[in-house]
């Protein structure tokens, strides 16, 4: 699915991209041109990507970047098509280079192009609350309804018969058919990604985007962040409670059943048919498999298999949790 | 008290209901008409209820409904007066007909009849902010307070001294005197309560409401649903803090205080005088006494007694809990 | 900093104040003037101060204060420079006697001074969306950004490079220059602060602010509460992420980097660098070292020496918590 919500500015040199990192060129790729920056399993050929930690080193390995920022020791896990550009902090580089792909992906400003609904041709097509907002560019399929308040920045895409709420606000998002968003959500802002510095902290590209497939519901209250080189996704028929928190870069599975106040850190994955009870958080990179029930107020700290049930924090064996609380 | 928020589109034969829920009538029942579908404690004489947990068996053996759905296992609780229906899923098969009875009771879409409250009588009564929404029939007393941008849906009654913040959303709810609502809650949406189903979730019918009773306050960002079959009741002089989370059916006693970011799950009852610490979580469909204490960050997975103090994860006696973890 | 938000309508005479307590006065008083009520640590000459716990003895030691209202036991405490009120209940005393200096802290009402923001003289000076709203008196920097529906209201200061999101509330707050506030936020109201009474709960004055410095991020949805006596701070450069709460008084350190679902009871602080994992919760007046790292989901129920790392429920040595949890 493309992007359309941060425009690429490249492509760039090698040579262009080598000087911004402040390392030296090496003469035989002088003229060699790159289309886009990516993650590792994103990439194609004349693309560059990053990496940065061995728990993604099949992806490595498989990358179809040409290039990709990395460090000495990682290097060797590249494929030979890939051409690795050593660097100190890759996730600064990686930043740096994205910035200037992406020059307007920092700030998430409030979209100056929207204007109320009554005025735009949604007027005719939407049903639709006081004070509606719509940005430039928005795609709203047929039969859908939205409360009061509530602003549609540019580029959304909502698909048919989906009813947002009131007094919510969506940013960098694709939303599939029949799908629900319930009032005060906040989807689609940049995540909490950024490198410490003790003079002021330095935010990182965000040029993922949320993606909300059919028929899921998000309940009230909910904060769903965009990804940072990836997306954030919420799959098929999953519905989520109140007052959610989901990260960047977070993909949940389809029918996951999800309840109120849970919260995940960026970058892990759920699989299908996965419930959490209440209160739940779910720490980052963490692969979560498919049919897992991970019981009310656990504190997920490592990956969990298909098929199991948690409970506890940490999160541990249902059954060891019931005969450790007996 | 009376519920103006669903309109009930019976009463309908019981040879109609028995054939919506696809089963086969018994010639004795054929000209008996059945008023409502209400909880097993509130039904009255011509009335039909459900019964799906040995939890409820004291409610069930006292029942007034004549009829009442139920399974092959449980129906020997009921009293002679009321007739069991039996089925497999009683929860699918209350559904069924709860959506007979209140087909407009499943979806919550903005209210269209809401006019900005200076185009209101309400305009020389009440003080208010911009942007103030207000739906037809609402009834609000003297000497009360809205802040801005915030939308009171149909039928909501609010009692006299009450003080509304800014941007809440309050629907199907009876508001008593004296109560201050804070800004950014969403009161009386509908619970979290649905059929899984690989396809797509089946909501099911959610005709209760919200009842917040006098000198209640509720803290800002908070989210109550209102009801499924029964109420959810916020009890006299209760005060909860910011970013709470109250699930459908939730039964709150007087004089409770509970800290930020407390989550209940749904249908479970508190006593009166409960004070809850912060993050404490409390499960579903479980009675927590009168006078209790819950520590912050608690979870609470069984029933409580009164006069006890419980803390941890799950929640244990105080004493035990200070114990352990010296 | 002077707080521009709570009118004091003061100086009283000392014997004054008394008769507010129902205490007789003594002879040697009878002239002396009472400029305000602080707390231990601000109170100067002829201020009047309160002290309830034995925690606060160092701060007692110190106070420059002129009275003090106390207990007969803590009376010891206090230099010789500082007259003794004793009371039976301290805080009720106190809160009586704010309200005698600040009778318009109790409430928390809507601001019906504000206006459209493009009907102000900030029209040609800020960029912003559509239906923000300011109060009077509200003072904001150069090259400021506010999202759609926001509120500010009077007296609020805003410095400059500053970012609001949509749909945010702000009083009571003061706001140093390139802060980042983001969408749906509520700050500045009144703390969780008041006395549990039988009838109707007994609010007390809330007359500190909010003060958040340069360079800070708080992210969607978060509420942070004003000071009662003293203010609620939030330290250069410390970014929040989405959904946290802060409680009235807390004071967090410098370069601090807190996670989602974060939250804080009252009148703890914080020292510099300290790293928060989400969901995790802390305890009241709790003191938490510089350099401390609290991984997500822990509960912190004591206070924390500097350069330490904690985790769990209740929080303990990290090291202990994974040679436990192994």
């Amino acid at each position: 699915m493309s992007n359309p919500f941060f425009s690429n500015h490249g492509p760039f040199k090698i040579t262009d991209i080598l000087q911004t990192l402040k390392l030296k060129s090496e003469e035989m790729y002088v003229n060699q041109i790159v289309n886009d920056i990516k993650d590792l399993m994103t990439s194609n050929t004349n693309d560059i990507t990053f990496f940065h930690s061995k728990k993604y080193k099949d992806l490595a390995n498989n990358t179809k970047a040409s290039f990709c920022i990395t460090t000495e020791n990682l290097k060797e896990i590249l494929p030979d098509t890939c051409r690795p550009i050593i660097v100190k902090n890759v996730l600064l580089a990686t930043s740096t280079v994205t910035a200037k792909f992406y020059p307007n992906s920092i700030n998430d400003n409030f979209d100056n192009t929207t204007n109320f609904i009554d005025k735009t041709t949604f007027k005719d097509k939407v049903r639709f609350g006081k004070n509606v907002l719509v940005g430039d560019n928005v795609s709203i399929g047929s039969n859908c309804i939205i409360g009061h308040n509530t602003i549609i920045e540019r580029n959304v895409s909502i698909g048919d018969n989906c009813t947002i709420g009131s007094n919510s606000i969506i940013r960098n998002t694709f939303i599939g058919n029949n799908v629900k968003i319930l009032d005060n959500c906040v989807i689609g802002k940049h995540g909490f990604g950024f490198f410490p510095d003790k003079k002021t902290n330095v935010r990182y590209p965000h040029i993922g985007m949320v993606i909300i497939e059919d028929y899921c519901e998000i309940g009230c209250g909910s904060t769903i962040d965009r990804g940072s080189m990836s997306n954030t996704i919420i799959g098929k028929n999953t519905f989520l409670d109140n007052q959610i928190h989901i990260a960047h870069n977070v993909k949940i599975g389809e029918n996951c059943i999800i309840a109120g106040q849970v919260g995940f850190a960026g970058s892990s994955t759920l699989g299908n048919n996965v419930m959490i009870g209440g209160q739940a958080g779910v720490s980052g990179h963490l692969k979560i498999g498919n049919n897992v029930h991970i019981g009310g107020g656990s504190g997920v700290i490592k990956d969990i298999p298909d098929n199991t049930k948690v409970m506890g924090y940490p999160a541990k064996d249902l059954k060891n949790f019931i005969r450790e609380n007996k």
